[in-house]
């Protein structure tokens, strides 16, 4: 059998093993992927992306192509049981959207579209997808050795995997054996790698069915480009307008039609497309809908809200996305936490690899990826319990509004906080208030100085698997502020500087270096500041407004950040703020790097 | 020889050229292409796209790739010289911006990304430019004749031009016969097509003469990322920063070291890149400035400022950009010209090529584009002779600041308006007085009623070759107004009406309609609006602030235009207002029509 090595073997091609992929593939890392589908999907399956998942896609440049291409939901209607025997609109409010989103609506379009955006990415790099392709066997050799278990054994290939293609067309041999640094299962709900490994699913063993058509409506439902609820005494539906026109429908089934009476199991062949039309016909009434041309993509799933027992084993084989926890459909986040779950775990396996990082690095990814997955499917769980309610209980409405819109930051993504741990130190939070530790950076205008464009915050901190270092300084042109900046500057370029000890062969490849002023944009230069602030001109900014005075300013303010005291913060590769400190705890940025930075490069 | 036939021959393929092709090829016309050149270029020339240039481009759904890919001017730098020998700085202000602008910068990159920004968009129809070409002859075939100048004739190939193909190492015929409908002269300021027709140049004859290099500058300049003017005792400069850290250098150079004796021309070896560079280095001191890795291009050319004594022969031959205007680089407006010129062009060719239009429509191109550059050289004039004063004369900088300032409108092309004619009726302005008729449709922020997305007016406004028809409507929920309102839509839905009467083949290919309410978000449903205003789900806005309430709303009072009253307003395919008017006077929008276009497609 052919053998090979790499770094990172992932399996499954779905928006969790492609986010993956295409960004170890921009660290420069050796990585395949292999799926079992031999083409990539074109319409159906998950389709909405929320707004910080947007923001999270545009630090790789990529969210331009789906933003134009989506449709994009702003708001939310609820429908309840009428008077008159149908439903009636009880309530119309804003999508799910918190006033802290750069995006200010959810992207909606089919997954392939968004899987696309990272096949095309990984495709300039010569990286595609091996498919027909899957993993017949998988061992994790001598695990229990010390030296597989800590960073000296970075440079071994500890996890054996059989592959077959399944393409017998094809003149490739039909198995062959990789030799994996890691493997990341990103294989679905039903991942072959996480029962390889043994890892047990925890939760509601309930399953929901739910039938799913994406449709080309002709309809009188006013609310039909909106994202709807709808409780009426037929049972409930939710709808997502969608690109193209079109419209998906999600119906909630009853068990019993849909289970094979022979095996128990959810038989797709005892409904139909329109079946699922006509019951979405019969709970929007009065009003009609049809389906005009082809049903663009339908399925029947049942699916419990569930997680998995752990996400990584040995360090060395980890799990991500549908492989790791299981939603209703209604909450619409699956997609968005499967892409997170990589882009957490990408920048780490890239760290470690490079022998930057300990390996103990990697724990972080399970801490931080489980307790999301758990906080997620305890609200979709209460959630889908008050949708369920067709109304029933006494002000059982207003609470399912209530949740809607006091949730908006956690729908939308922007709630996201991982825990304090290594990479997490809220330790010196006073010295930046609004610049929370653990959350991803906000959006916020500042003004870069060279040239007075206003730059978004977040477009300082692209996914180029650098740290950044944030220095928040007061008005240069004050005496005090700029010695202080001067003296921070001798500090940052002192040859035993967390920079240059953890700066492995050049600090610029591991740090980025940003200087955020308190200035005015009238009397400043960048060429006023130190050079090692402006490696590049476009590395100093300034708290003010653009030429026009519509956007920028406050920045100082909304962080809570003294302009006298300044603030560092340390943003890690993938946007979560790491730490925020004084400008005189220098000391608490060493510890903090010291907590999992190798200072040589020995692997 | 070869002979063949075409709608319309365009000779050059710069910006001018380019930007009529694509608009035709999209329009379906059958269009041909040539240039002299063997390719396209791939740096320098021309490099400033001001923001309605940006606006427009936008409308043909080109720009984003362009504001990507650019460095974008905020600031603009004055410099004049100092007490101390060397420059410093006088002023600091925004650059060529106006707040009515969609976009608050200029973009500048090469003038061959902007030209193959149309070229990939005509690929996708299959028309790429026929090169290295170049017409040898041309010959306006019974001109005088009646069927030939009136819109009888529109289907006759009048023009006869011979082409020769440069590249002998294609096996294609080295000449042939190309019959055309109509020709473009786009060839520049050196344009055959203009000399062949015989029309002559009128303006300044003293040739200035400037030297240009774009170069990776490393320099100490404290504005070198911002537009700068340069006034000095050793001469002056323009800077530009651009893409990549580009930077432009326009130098003045004395037309006494660049004239060769012996033919009294301009001769390009009797200087260099490094002398223009060592002349920038004078002017710039105290500040150092020097070009690090290779001259990415430069130049040496002498210019006048004229302008062509028409724009027009027969009807049949036109001539657009530096071939009809020639300017000095330092307002940075000749290729923003040169694409509106034929931008203002296309769709007047498509509506008499179609039969829609009488040819008499052609008349307004010169009109129009003539007046434009008209203004446009007598402010160069000025401007220039202010800059080259070097300080000179008492209060002369301020004035030069405040002519930049003050002028911003005009710079930035958000002061064009076209003057009254059979297409600009501007009798009833009183109706909408902030939609000021002539002048391009400004950027507003609208709610689109089915989905509450915030849509900008302009992108209601996409040139595809139609008509806008917007009705400006009161609120709905107001009885009056919703009579009203249906009263309009049966008007507009009667067989006689303007819609059914010149939209040719369906009247949604000549027209697109529009309602925009003044109705709130919350109570109303883009269904309680007539069907005919809702063609499609996106037809009808509304004038209200987004689901955050960031954007949006204060549409009709921008406007001027009162909600009882309400008022039409029709938007020509260029984006240009055409007419507006109050509702009741659909009598004007009847007349307005029929001062140009026809009623049976008898073509």
């Amino acid at each position: 059998m052919q053998e090979s090595a790499v770094d990172v073997l992932i399996v499954g091609a779905g928006p969790a093993g492609l986010m993956c992929a295409n960004a170890l593939s921009r660290a420069g890392v050796r990585v395949r992927i292999v799926d079992k589908r031999a083409s990539a999907i074109r319409a159906g399956h998950a389709d909405g992306i929320h707004s910080r998942t947007v923001e999270i896609i545009q630090s790789y440049g990529l969210a331009q192509n789906l933003v134009d291409t989506s449709a994009h939901l702003h708001r939310a209607a609820f429908y309840k049981p009428g008077s008159a025997g149908g439903i009636e609109r009880a309530r119309r409010m804003k999508g799910f959207v918190s006033p802290n989103s750069r995006y200010s609506f959810t992207c909606t379009l089919h997954q392939g579209f968004i899987e696309n955006t990272f096949i095309s990415d990984m495709k300039t790099r010569g990286l595609a997808v091996d498919r027909p392709t899957i993993p017949t066997s998988i061992q994790v050799a001598a695990c229990t050795e010390k030296g597989m278990a800590n960073a000296d054994g970075v440079d071994a290939h500890p996890v054996k995997v059989v592959l077959e293609h399944l393409d017998e067309s094809q003149d490739t041999c039909p198995s062959e054996v990789v030799h994996a640094k890691f493997v990341l299962g990103a294989d679905g709900a039903h991942s072959w790698v996480r029962k390889a490994m043994g890892i047990e699913m925890k939760g509601d063993v309930t399953d929901h069915i739910w039938g799913v058509v994406d449709i080309h409506p002709d309809t009188d439902y006013p609310d039909v480009r909106n994202f709807s609820i709808i409780q009426s005494n037929k049972g409930s539906a939710l709808l997502i307008p969608r690109e193209r026109d079109l419209l998906r429908l999600y119906i909630q089934l009853s068990h019993a039609d849909l289970i094979n009476p022979e095996n128990g199991r959810v038989d797709k062949s005892l409904t139909s497309p329109q079946k699922i039309i006509d019951m979405a016909q019969e709970i929007l009434k009065p009003y009609y809908i049809e389906s005009t041309g082809d049903v663009e993509w339908w399925t029947v799933y049942a699916i419990g809200q569930r997680v998995a027992a752990k996400y990584c084993v040995d360090r060395r084989v980890f799990i991500a996305g549908d492989a790791c926890h299981t939603h209703s459909p209604k909450a619409g986040q699956g997609m968005n936490a499967s892409m997170l779950d990589s882009h957490n775990l990408a920048w780490k396996l890239t760290y470690v690899l490079r022998g930057w990082a300990d390996l103990s690095l990697l724990d972080t990814y399970e801490v931080e990826r489980r307790k999301f997955a758990v906080d997620l499917i305890e609200f979709e769980h209460k959630w889908a319990s008050m949708i369920m309610e067709k109304g029933g209980s006494p002000g059982g409405d207003e609470k399912l509004y209530e949740m809607f819109e006091s949730n908006a930051d956690f729908l939308s993504g922007v709630g996201l906080c991982y825990q304090p741990s290594t990479i997490v130190n809220d330790r010196y939070q006073a010295s930046a208030p609004g610049l929370v530790v653990g959350a991803y950076v906000p959006p916020h205008i500042f003004l870069r100085a060279a040239d007075a464009n206003p730059i978004n915050f977040q477009d300082m901190h692209p996914a180029d698997m650098r740290f950044k270092i944030v220095v928040f300084a007061g008005d240069i042109k004050d005496a005090k502020v700029a010695e202080c900046i001067q003296t921070l500057a001798e500090q940052l370029d002192a040859p035993d500087s967390f920079l240059k000890r953890y700066g492995q062969g050049g600090w610029e490849s591991v740090f980025d270096l940003i200087c955020i002023s308190a200035s005015s944009k009238d009397g400043v230069d960048y060429t006023d500041f130190p050079k090692l602030f402006r490696k590049h001109w476009s590395k100093v900014y300034l708290d003010d407004t653009d030429m026009l005075g519509n956007l920028g300013g406050g920045g100082f303010a909304r962080f809570g950040i003294d302009p006298e005291a300044g603030a560092i913060a340390v943003v890690r590769p993938d946007g979560h703020v790491g730490l925020v400190a004084p400008c005189d705890r220098m000391d608490a940025v060493e510890a903090y790097f010291g907590g999992f930075m190798r200072t040589n490069c020995t692997a």
